[in-house]
């Protein structure tokens, strides 16, 4: 396991809604990072779909992750989703790419993606700006 | 206590997440949905803020409920979420309003806002688009 | 007319783009901005009304100067438009409006209303990011 | 040239906005439009950049095509632009790819490239849903 994961992974275990949402962090490298999740039956709204919330989460973080790889320290700015198709299955996987970045900003693009039966479905799309936290 | 509002209380106690959560839903009037949570460990990031998948859920759910007070069963299709400040306090209010609506399609904004020693403080602004579920 | 105002006229003025679309700032104080355009029929897509490019237009360099306000020389970073509407009549106005803003970058809103036989009717509604250019 | 991209072009001659920006549609086929535009004076903002308007406008309208290549007569109910470079040099491509497609609706992204002495760079990226015009 890479240093860069190693690290990912305990940021990840200090964020204790990510431990209540059973979020793993499974590749975390320049400008790309992969969260998953094992769907539960507290992950669901009313029609027995993951909630978009938790799509979004998952949307969200691993943006964040993706542009944390080149920027260090960082926090999701803004983002934007669009949900495509239901999210059912027994696993989310988010997986995030770098686009651009600068000193102390990057673009992330997302792909959320259900597996069902082990067969994928993207189920969403994210893209965000991702911000370095300046620590004096 | 109106019709609509116990109606979408109900709708938030079948989404298993939203428990998990603690969401309640406080308001929910013609155009108008407000919900609410109170903040615990659980819901934290690695600096002890709020993490920014609870606002983004609040966000993306208050959008649903005011889009749906008009449109009946709804989803999400898409939003925007814009980050402001850290969301710190002793809870989170996410307020959406209907700003268009046609017959299947309705758009919202909502403010997510941090209750800190009872000082509100808007922490977060998102704006999306609501799609009436057809049930055929 | 203010100190303020009359900049901002004279950066629109050095946008040859904002010459050729015939855009007037219309209003700049801190946090708020208001642009304006004549319709014409150059303006139009293939159903006679405003294209969505103009629009979007209108809300990008909005945000600006709504955000340029406070910070200084600035720029869009990104932004989302939701149309809700046709835009249909003799003028458009895009308003914008600060949201909040740090040292760098601030979040800005944006509606877009049209003129119709003096009747507005807002047509679109905007979010973004603005960030001050640094120039060293 | 196939009879889906010269439908294509006869709706972008018929859209006098699109004439007045000079933009040429280059590719029309399932999924996919691409959008050029030589970059003339009259495009620039005040730092001599193509302004984000156009880019924007592009981004609006390639995402449009992309998605009536497969729903038909439609319109862009929102989108999301993000800012990554200056746009700078002689021409402005955007190409906009399919996401997802239901009956009614459709998700697209979009890349908006620069070229510059012939070299191209990624200056934007774009995501948004698109929506087919009922005629009845």
């Amino acid at each position: 396991m890479s240093e860069l994961l190693e690290r990912g992974i305990k940021v990840l275990e200090n964020q204790p809604f990510s431990k209540l949402l059973g979020a793993e962090l499974i590749l975390l490298e320049h400008g790309k990072a992969e969260l998953g999740v094992d769907l539960r039956d507290h992950h669901k709204q009313q029609h027995g779909f993951a909630h978009g919330g938790l799509v979004s989460y998952l949307a969200d973080n691993a943006l964040t992750f993706a542009g944390g790889s080149v920027l260090g320290n960082s926090v999701t700015l803004e983002f934007k989703i669009n949900y495509m198709r239901p999210a059912l299955g027994e696993r989310l996987l988010a997986s995030a790419s770098l686009l651009s970045s600068g000193r102390r900003m990057a673009v992330c693009e997302c792909r959320i993606t259900a597996l069902h039966d082990g067969v994928p479905t993207t189920v969403a799309v994210a893209q965000g700006t991702i911000c370095k936290v300046e620590t004096e």
